[in-house]
């Protein structure tokens, strides 16, 4: 008969990270123990395939090929379901573990993202847990801070450099110069990238994360369809000498924050200023900002992924599992009359890029079509160049709505002088 | 009869915080309803003068002039411990209220530091809760972080600016250029220091938070006797300066670390590296980075003191305790053979600062010293001077032992050419 003192493990997925909780549960066994009160244990597993090294011994434990077994078996208190992805087998294997009132613990953020919602609610109906600490920054403990630390506070804005392989690309970019395929490729060549590296660098794992983090924040529902999502393949070495001089750093950032019409929730390329603490966020590291109204700006910071930290999140989900820690996964009781807000009516300043062929007479077309829309300009720099060749002109606005500007941009675009599609990038306020 | 529903909190102690608490939980009772499931109201208050003018109401709350009293209160489920002293009333109420089981709350790192451990034996005794998440790091939920967000890591070090008043005074004197002693004059006149500082600039402040984050990451008993604790009174515009030509900045910072000899904790001025996270936390801010083994490293950043961020911890605990979240205080089987490691065994890089009466052969004297205890040097700048006059020799150490280097220093001191006692600063390795 098993040992009713042991919390005990069903493992869904054994990839990298998989592995680093099995060994995280194994080498660190008797301190894991002497902080939950009872030992954790991994019992059963379940991957695509039995054979392959691991470098992690699956000896001795049950081995099912079908991760829904997985969850049935009933042997297993606790299924961590590491398989990813927003459907398929990792949706089967959480929805049959809730069902059978198991705790379930994911890292999963595409699938919290897009059935959080019923699956937090599934999770409450059957009494039982779903936590997801290493589901958004790895091993930063960014869920419990919101949810549980800083709990007191209404908050104003939560924001983050919340993938490290955006984050890589845009200071490796900085610090040499180089191109972003370039820059893309070496990161794939490190590990740091996928081979179809689109979730990364389209801005949808961050928009996914966000997503999750702004129900906590603003205990609204999860909504993915009101997150505006762009990413950063149009960065280019020039958009980042250009902030360098004005005083930026360009980080891919999911900002959600409370305005005057209800919740902006927005992931895309944004000018940071160099003396913010989020511009010296480099690398490959993870970093959260939040505001509240009683505790004020608090930032956490370290690495958002690979398999130490993730593992490191998942086991302290099981740690609190193991002690009877137990708060909703989401938001019972929304906050009501708070509304999504579209990003056409966010309101911020803004860098924009245009390449100019020099044609007298130019700047005065691009101050009208701004007038006409009423957006006005803070900085301009248009550098000394060759008659007749292609120039660009940069300039910052003061804090505008976002639908009048992309209007008078349109009309700038269809100028006979502009050579390429105007590039803007939004200055955190 | 009272709602069961509710969460009654009897308030001991009406200074800065006390208010800050009264406010939160009337401003945000709402929020922290729809959070913690049920409603936290405080019943009772207890403060040295019923009738001053706090700027906010009482009317209403039952008043105790004995804080005993209040914990004796059948109508109190949960004390806030908000009087402040390691002893005396503080440790009275928190005794009488863990002896009758009911739950507590404080932000007292004084009292916790000297009988921590007695205070967290009887409320493990009587099955209550005894948190203190606001005694360290004020806002930054460093304790949570610790003890659950991180629990899956053994921890090699754990290391902060836990004084905002020691910070905001070495900030202020690094972009001033000002001595000591008149910023301090500054910080008491703009609250930032107590008129008798010196339970923060002579360190102590910061030793009895560090002895705390050290129990918690070590799995030790707390150990405030074993805390060297060193202040920022000897910090002089001549040192900051130096910090900067060796690309350092001096911070107060309490560290706790795994050796090859056990655990050392140790609260001294400290140059650290100005690429570091730390070097840049300016001001009165607070802030931790702990290094795990799974998770790398983790930095929390914050305002450390305050009514509203201080508050934002009571009430982080009080909704833990009405979600029935229960976490042991402290350490119930400390790792064991973790002996704690002195001062004097201390192994790292250190700079030094000497006055020197320009007399030839004095470089020389004070590298014989050195090399007599095998220190080795690793930077030494002297700037050309007028002959005769005083001039400050500057040196930077490679790791050593303290014992060495500090007989090295007694015997330079007394040199005839060495006309102040010499300074040292140990650098962050």
């Amino acid at each position: 008969m098993a040992d009713r003192s042991v919390l005990r493990v069903g493992l869904a997925g054994l990839g990298t990270v998989g592995g680093g909780v099995l060994t995280l549960l194994r080498q660190q066994h008797d301190t894991v123990l002497r902080r939950a009160g009872r030992a954790i244990e991994v019992v059963a597993v379940s991957a695509r395939d039995r054979t392959r090294d691991r470098g992690v011994s699956i000896d001795g434990l049950a081995w099912h090929d079908d991760p829904v077994a997985l969850a049935q078996d009933p042997s297993v208190d606790v299924v961590v379901e590491l398989i990813g992805g927003s459907n398929g087998p990792a949706l089967a294997v959480v929805e049959t573990a809730l069902g059978l009132g198991k705790k379930v613990v994911t890292a999963n953020k595409a699938l919290l993202a897009q059935h959080g919602g019923t699956l937090g609610g599934l999770a409450r109906d059957r009494g039982t847990v779903l936590a997801f600490e290493a589901a958004v920054a790895g091993g930063i403990p960014v869920v419990k801070a919101l949810r549980e630390g800083l709990a007191a506070n209404r908050f104003d804005r939560v924001s983050g450099i919340l993938n490290g392989t955006c984050n890589f690309i845009l200071s490796t970019m900085r610090t040499t110069g180089r191109a972003f395929d370039d820059v893309l490729a070496e990161a794939q060549r490190l590990g740091y990238a996928e081979a179809d590296p689109t979730l990364d660098i389209d801005g949808h794992d961050t928009a996914h994360k966000l997503a999750l983090l702004a129900t906590i924040a603003f205990d609204i529902p999860i909504d993915l369809q009101s997150v505006y999502v762009e990413g950063i393949r149009h960065i280019s070495p020039l958009d980042i000498e250009y902030a360098d001089e004005l005083g930026f750093r360009i980080k891919l950032l999911g900002t959600a924050a409370r305005t005057g019409r209800g919740i902006e929730q927005r992931v895309h390329p944004t000018m940071v200023a160099s003396t913010d603490p989020l511009a010296s966020v480099e690398g490959a590291d993870n970093a959260m900002v939040v505001e509240g109204d009683f505790v004020g700006r608090i930032m956490l910071q370290g690495r958002g992924a690979g398999a130490g930290p993730t593992a490191s999140a998942v086991v302290a989900d099981l740690i609190d599992i193991a002690r009877g820690h137990n708060v909703p996964s989401f938001v019972t009781a929304p906050e009501p009359g708070l509304a999504a807000v579209s990003i056409a009516e966010h309101d911020g300043p803004c860098y924009v890029r245009l390449m100019v062929l020099d044609q007298p007479g130019v700047i005065a077309d691009i101050g009208a079509e701004l007038r006409n829309e009423k957006v006005s300009v803070e900085a301009l720099i248009q550098r000394r160049h060759q008659p007749g060749s292609l120039v660009p002109v940069v300039l910052t606005t003061h804090p505008s709505q976002e639908a009048p500007l992309l209007r008078a941009l349109a009309r700038i675009a269809a100028l006979g002088s502009i050579a390429e599609p105007p590039r803007m990038i939004r200055i955190d306020a």
